[in-house]
């Protein structure tokens, strides 16, 4: 009990928690396990969980061009990046605790992998029984959210940019 | 006051709270002018405030490539959209109230504006203090950046479409 408590804050969504916080967030958490290769979610699925990684690796695998192309080489997905329970022990899905969304990446298990699981019901019951966590916690999530928010945005520019200057050369 | 209480609640981030809550916000709310063609916020400078339009109209202006290519045409700014005070009062600068970035966009009054400027210490001093309050709106925040972060995927996947499609051509 004493190392989930270690472990869960060492992640930035419930870091500035304290002990008997991170025990109602533990009360809440399901552990599950995934054998290598297994697919944990799927692009365009709809979601209602997000995973922490305990230990094992997993691949985030992205569509980064519209499907239906009929070249097979542009219509094919790009790995994105992998996550693994080193370090700060990686954290997925956790939009799907704000609302029923559809996945934005596919997770792949590449070793087998020992997750823990938090689904939104339970969340948005242990948040509006317990405001201050509540609160804590969307300020984490809001704030981890909004810095994706702006790397999409710079994407966004350096994709923009390569265009301007393609579409300059032809 | 009971129209700014009626303003108020026409707002996304507002909308589902009480009155006795709005009150608290109208409390920490500051009205501010500006005139025709005055920039209220300007693009890459660090900001702290987020404004809601009572009156007047604003232009959204985003670079949308990297500035200092050598082509006039290539590095110029494109005008992504235009907010006002009608409807449900546009709300601008609201990433602002998690903490400090810089701004991602430039924004500039194109007739005279009457704004509500709402400054980050002040939200975080009102939410820490209320944390029922705190919650109610950094859900509400945080499901619009995550509609925002959706849409610049979105945004993404058109683009390096368009860059496969062109790739293949040349």
């Amino acid at each position: 009990m004493e190392k989930d408590i270690a472990l869960l804050k060492e992640i930035t969504l419930f870091k500035d928690l304290p002990v008997e916080k991170i025990q109602k967030i533990l009360n809440i958490m399901r552990k599950v396990v995934y054998s290598e290769n297994e697919t944990i979610m799927r692009e365009g699925d709809s979601g209602d969980t997000m995973y922490i990684i305990l230990e094992g690796t997993v691949e985030v695998v992205k569509s980064l061009v519209i499907g239906d192309l009929e070249d097979e080489d542009v219509g094919k997905n790009k790995v994105f990046t992998r996550l693994d329970g080193k370090n700060h022990h990686a954290v997925f899905g956790e939009i799907a605790l704000l609302e029923e969304l559809k996945r934005t990446a596919t997770i792949k298990a590449i070793t087998n992998c020992v997750l823990y699981e938090i689904r939104r019901d339970d969340f948005i019951k242990l948040t509006e029984d317990d405001h201050e966590l509540g609160y804590h916690i969307l300020l984490s999530l809001a704030r981890i959210v909004s810095a994706r928010l702006r790397k999409a945005d710079e994407e966004t520019v350096k994709l923009t940019t390569a265009l301007s200057i393609i579409l300059q050369q032809t």
